[in-house]
């Protein structure tokens, strides 16, 4: 057998912004023997996780399980609803956003990139802006979180700029690294098409992805000409129904989904928005105590599942982090893009709890000793005392 | 907990043709918890499922491992080699033929589509008659083994036909189910791509898929024009020599492949060919044995990984199988397309061993009684006197 | 990692009569994390398992779980209620009461033991008498099911002719291999002291064992002078009222208790009696189609639970036990003590269906051919016959 | 099934002492099919954890594995080598030593018990003078880690001390806490039995308990009268050879116990124990930096695997565990005996990392302010100052 973690002892801290820890009762459920995916068992199963996760992207409409990384939901989204040469709007708020819209160049589709600076979210004002002045955008796709900064965008506002633009683009968002920790409403927002992977806030290992679809979307389903199968939707759609899928579906980590949304649901969604928040808080209590910035520059806009950290000029975040590692088995999100090496990100989402949250934080004032990074003390101690209130 | 058996004693029998038995080994690595797909152990975990795979390929060429269901591994390889309008020869030897031929009219290539009557493998002389027929035929794609007849092909007499014609069309060749079950030797053989996924042979559960690639696959790659981002080659490749992959790979089945491999090996791979032709002799005798009809009519063509059986005129096959599932606790393959209700198949692959084959035949033998169907004796005692010879 | 199985492929028939086959969901609880044996979710855990197992012995009374194999259960039983030099009436109805009959002797027990044959049950004809003749006998202890044997002793005849004799000696009953699998019911039948163990037909692994004890058991604990402390009872009364135990229990192993107790009540006991029964006869068909002898005489003593079977004169059992694991991967139970190379036992307890039992008399019929064992064809015909009519 | 944790999100911290945190690839090892206790494959894993446990114990004499609690093996250490009335001379370290005292009362033996204030470990000049005193005493048992009190004896110490009084008293030492995390050497020591079991450094769930024997203690067997049966060592001498055992192995358990001996070796005896040192140094840093009183008096006796802290007077150390299991999921360690609510102990062994044990004493430590016991800040700093130094 693969021995996975070279220290001897001891649990590893994964506290990269996925994928999160994933919890012995989702592992142990993952590991049950697979069964006949056209049977009827497989049925129940199948209609228990559509209807659970709908539930979870609060939405009464459908929902696509894909077998596939974020990154195939992504391209879903896209083939399901678009022709070659649509335009697309898109909000340059980090190293995924930048990713998306290179997937979406690839597909043949014109993309219109509202550039950024990765330290805001998504201006409601520019895509505003940008929609009147072209009323042929045949969407507009942000990311709510961006797993690469740690700033979740306002998508209600980005609907309003929306509305208020008079325009029928559709809005696509990307939900991967918040459903399941943030509060998101694919239908009370109006959101078009949700895409979402399972390793983060689902607390589930990769290797599922999601689009929650308004009937808008659907319809569009009909007259988009950019080549699909595998990703199409209305093959889903025809055998969903009873619990079934159209091609063999990835049955383990279905059994994972059902375990975790029954825990997500047994805590309550806004039990589990709210526990995000509280680390979060105590997060960037410690950063601030400890004097160093944080990449997030927008007020509302901080993360709940990541802290994206700047190291002090002329020190390598990659270092520290590999010191982390080396000397506390904990992984720490690395610089993406442009930030390689000039940031790290804490991850404290999903699976995770206040002295989880103590142990990490420790590790990385630990890492800045040992590599003797400029910072202050008193780091934990706000830790302490912001998860000792409530 | 999802119960996921109805029955409430004992172990179910999955002898549908895949997704096979997940051996306890495999399912015990997939348990384990996620690590960090960008850390050091990932990568030695990556570098040695590529390099395992290769040698289940049986080639040293490059192999790609998707997130997905073999259904995205024909989507990947078509797309990765083909461009709008490219005109493909395929076979018509039964459903998953018919299926893939579908899959590649919906991306927009011109199929032409030999006909078949599912009871026979490809014919290579009408290959190298549509060949010649045709030089500008960009690729000949073939089912090596098809799972929904119980029919294998011979893909070395495929090639032959494609030499003779001379024609430089690319060979693809879906292994799906035949894949560490049946002699496959993607390099040997001149395969320029294979498409395989992991519940069958790999005895995985669902959601792993493959391609084996080609130098002149690969060469083609770069002027392909369909469009394709989830599924390209090249950024697998630009990424994969380290062990990593561009996007989150499906980690916690990475584990099971690594370990499902490592049995291969330990059996040795002509070991695990020559224990499934013995499973699918003994499993003819017992057919013929009860005097009713096989599926499959090529001479040289009869499965080693599972046996498609005819119910006689008047009986339903799908009333077969409710009732030995509901009985006996065992899931049948079911009839696929044109052949609904008409045939059942049995599935003698993956982790499988002699009295589970005596079990699953007795299982059968004991529906056909409970349903009246007409049949001889006989079947049980030709299975053991074929398995207690070697 | 230990590789438990040399066969490369397939599961493993464990159909020696216990440990049975371990169904995947009591695996899957047994490797949930320990937890502290003195917090809350310990004492719920405690307090079910303990309240479980009243309803497997079918008792209101208290029953006592060790962290211990059955052997310590039968010490505990006599520790507990007997004083040096006490006179115990044992029947020697095979290996394990003839165990049990060296374990009461070397605490320093007198036991007057009721010879017998190995084929039969308890006579209670003679049990009646030898009270008569000994008014001062303390206990009288049988075996429920001898597992060497297969034979089943009638325990309401025994508890009659204690009645009959007027006697006040306690009557105390192996069950280790009955519970769970043969209908049982201390309360009812007046036992004083019932003794079990996991790994039958609790379908656990070995290392939990059980003692049900009446109230009159309980007073004569009292008095009882033989030395004990871990076996005590009265420590554990003391603290399992609240779910805990005197010292560390096996908490991973009530893990599994918890989840086996919940699947024979999700069964129904009278259902999984029936079930046992079922596969005994089935199993008795295909001994005797085969035209080999049971050991068992006792007309209404055929075990439930296994089948012993005799070698004609001049082939060896554990050649043929031999062959079994070598060929087919399955383990059949061996001869024990006078027994030994002369018969094997055929176990068909615990979590096991119609299938496994298929596979199982098929590999027993494979390698009577193998050794070249005289005996009949028909076997399987008979079994699948005897399986197919309810 | 039944869920284990009330809290709803996170790892629990398991920091009693005993049972330690298992590791993942332990419980993954146990949850393996249970195999044929008198097959081949047995033999071997029997082999090979006999094996390893002389090891472990640093012995090249035999050692028993019971399917047990330590308790038992308490036990068996006395009924084997000891006979009714003896005297046995005991130490009064704490709880542990009075239980084991009052065992050895039960079972009929003589205690002459040297007092103790639970603060010290054994004195070795006291020892000297008892048997100087007494040359009839039979045995000499100790404590080597007072789980009750985090005191630490010095075997070798005692050892010397009966070597001084030239007695042949046989030296028997509980290492229940100590085996597999401070360093203990049965033979150059000249233990002659040590008693162990598998919940604490030897990561295992409870449930094996051991004997480790010199030639001396094996002698003594012979001659030893009180009654004996399931401890009987000679049963398992007499086929733990081959791999065996006499009655029904805990299987499961076994698999564990193999796969934590390999990783015990992995990490290397010497590194464990120094890693097992360092967390203790550092919490007691954190426990002087807070200001609150270590129950250890004994200058070189802190123990490495637990630290006892006592709750200044006037407060609750119950609650003061309640409030850290309610809100942090942390469970410590209660006090036993006439420690009760007066102190609470930290469990800082076993599978156990850098980052855990920050996370376990920021969880005290916010328990401590929450309670409001006074205490002074600087706890975290201290700690994070110890660990990130080597």
């Amino acid at each position: 057998m693969l021995v996975l973690n070279r220290h001897p002892s001891g649990r590893h801290f994964l506290q990269i912004p996925g994928p999160s820890n994933v919890p012995d009762r989702v592992l142990r459920a993952i590991d049950h023997p697979t069964i006949d995916h056209r049977g009827p068992e497989f049925g129940e199963l199948g209609r228990a996780v559509l209807a659970g996760m709908q539930d979870i992207f609060q939405t009464s409409g459908p929902v696509i399980i894909y077998p596939a990384s974020g990154t195939g939901a992504w391209e879903a989204a896209l083939v399901n609803t678009l022709s070659p040469g649509d335009r697309v709007l898109m909000a340059e708020t980090g190293h995924f956003a930048t990713l998306w819209r290179r997937l979406a160049a690839r597909l043949g589709l014109e993309v219109q990139f509202l550039e950024g600076d990765w330290r805001h979210g998504v201006d409601p004002a520019r895509i505003e802006a940008a929609l009147r002045a072209d009323p042929g955008i045949a969407a507009v796709c942000v990311v709510h979180n961006e797993t690469s900064t740690g700033v979740t965008s306002d998508i209600p506002a980005v609907r309003a700029a929306i509305d208020r633009a008079g325009h029928g683009a559709l809005l696509m968002v990307d939900t991967i690294s918040s459903l399941g920790s943030i509060d998101y409403r694919h239908e009370e927002w109006r959101v078009d098409v949700s895409v979402s992977g399972s390793q983060k806030g689902l607390m589930l290992p990769p290797g599922l992805s999601f689009n929650a679809i308004s009937a808008r979307a659907l319809a569009r389903a009909e007259q988009a000409r950019l080549p699909r199968a595998y990703w199409d939707w209305r093959d889903m759609l025809a055998v969903n129904e009873k619990g079934y899928f159209p091609y063999t579906p990835a049955t383990n980590l279905l059994y994972g989904l059902h375990e975790a949304i029954a825990m997500l649901k047994a805590e309550g969604l806004p039990a589990v928005f709210a526990r995000h928040q509280r680390h979060a808080e105590a997060t960037r209590a410690a950063v601030r105590a400890w004097g160093l910035e944080i990449l997030c520059q927008e007020a509302n806009g901080h993360s709940p599942v990541l802290t994206t950290v700047m190291m002090p000029e002329g020190y390598s975040a990659d270092r520290l982090r590999a010191v982390v590692l080396e000397r506390f088995d904990m992984s720490l999100g690395q610089g993406l893009g442009k930030l390689a090496d000039k940031v790290f990100r804490i991850g404290h989402l999903g699976h995770f709890n206040d002295l989880t949250l103590c142990g990490t934080l420790a590790g990385v004032e630990m890492g800045l000793s040992l590599l003797g990074v400029p910072h202050r003390e008193g780091g934990m101690a706000a830790v302490m005392q912001r998860l000792a209130r409530i």
